[in-house]
């Protein structure tokens, strides 16, 4: 059983203001919930519909019924398992190493494929202009698929972090360096752009390398990439070699 | 206004049966409209909130108030304007240059993504297991941004597809090569599996080139790249020489 306290206190976190208040966010489904559970997150609590996560002490486990699971879930076909998880304390931004800053993302499921692709190619920090869509956000946090896990994301005033950083900052331009063609380093900060306004004036000042990423259509049409896989392109090239 | 019959017709068209017994799909937003307009589709009806597209004849085209709009839209947030096209005629597939073939893709925004980033590396033919979501799905038109109207779609059985092709097949599978150290071809099909289970077995058997995408995390952990990524980093090594 869930108490209509507890619908009412989940159904909440899927607003960020809620999500500061309470200091909780939630994730759905197995894989994800396993991989929280392996790392420093903790658990709260853990509604499942299966007898499954042994390890979880019976204290902070619900054994719930698929209809109450649809009650708290923010999916349209809920899957087996709920859990809420205490956030952690904010880390201090690990300025090593390739950075990926993301100016303005809105879209959750962008955000969560790009910590997906930062995971993949080994970037452990992952800076968010505040106006980036928060990253307990419960459609980040399904896309990401347990990478929320593994890299460090930081919130910051962009501007200011690009101003002070020692590290090379790369933006894409259309007018960048054919990015096939440069060599490209192993520290460096990569800036994605918002989805329909591409890198903000005030940013781009401060961006000492301009890449760009070649079309090879024959009809120059298409006019831009989506930043998910315009990301996957550039870390792709990065991590080549 | 927008009739009653109107409605029922245009909310049908979200359902694939309707769209092929009608031989009609829409798109919905200006940027889209406009690239569907200027290809070599032919309009039905455009439904639109402003006094725009003046090249659109009187005849076929109405003006709707918002909240007759939001009665035909398939969108949470209704854009300005929605157009009905016909659908043209399925193509031969064109069975030359860089091919990328899609082994059921289930995600509407995944199948509109990719179509995208064919427009912009220049691949002019995407075939699909007829597994895979309907390129006229109103979510797959939204997600292509116009590619739709420059990149050749064909519904196939792929494995009798592949079987039978005098060009290169590649997959990406965990044991293949280096795709980074790989020499690839400017010829060739790509194959690209599905979400959930990637490419599979039946389909693998005849498949001779299997490459492999390396990771660069630390903890090897991540399982797999979003299908729409993979398949972004995959056609930039194939086309950056």
């Amino acid at each position: 059983m869930v108490s209509k306290n507890q619908i009412k206190l989940i159904s909440s976190l899927q607003q960020k203001k809620y999500r500061i208040a309470h200091q909780l966010f939630f994730a759905e489904g197995v894989k994800v919930i396993q991989e929280l559970l392996e790392s420093n997150f903790e658990l709260d609590h853990l509604y499942t519909t299966q007898n499954d996560f042994e390890d979880v002490l019976f204290a902070k486990k619900t054994l719930v019924h698929e209809t109450d699971l649809k009650k708290i879930s923010a999916l349209a076909t809920p899957n087996t398992c709920l859990a809420v998880f205490k956030m952690p304390v904010e880390k201090k931004v690990k300025e090593s190493g390739l950075i990926v800053a993301l100016d303005s993302i809105r879209d959750p499921g962008n955000l969560g494929t790009i910590l997906r692709l930062c995971d993949w190619f080994g970037v452990e920090q992952l800076v968010c202009s505040k106006e980036t869509v928060d990253i307990y956000n419960p459609k980040v946090v399904q896309a990401t698929m347990g990478s929320i896990a593994r890299v460090n994301v930081s919130y910051v005033d962009l501007k200011e972090f690009i101003s002070e950083t020692q590290l090379p900052v790369f933006g894409t331009f259309m007018d960048g360096l054919n990015i096939y063609k440069t060599s490209l380093p192993q520290e460096g900060i990569i800036i994605m752009g918002n989805e329909a306004n591409g890198i903000s004036e005030e940013l781009e000042k401060v961006i000492e390398n301009r890449l760009s990423i070649p079309r090879f259509g024959e009809v120059q049409k298409t006019e831009s990439l989506n930043v998910a896989t315009a990301t996957a392109i550039i870390l792709s090239e990065f991590r080549r070699g």
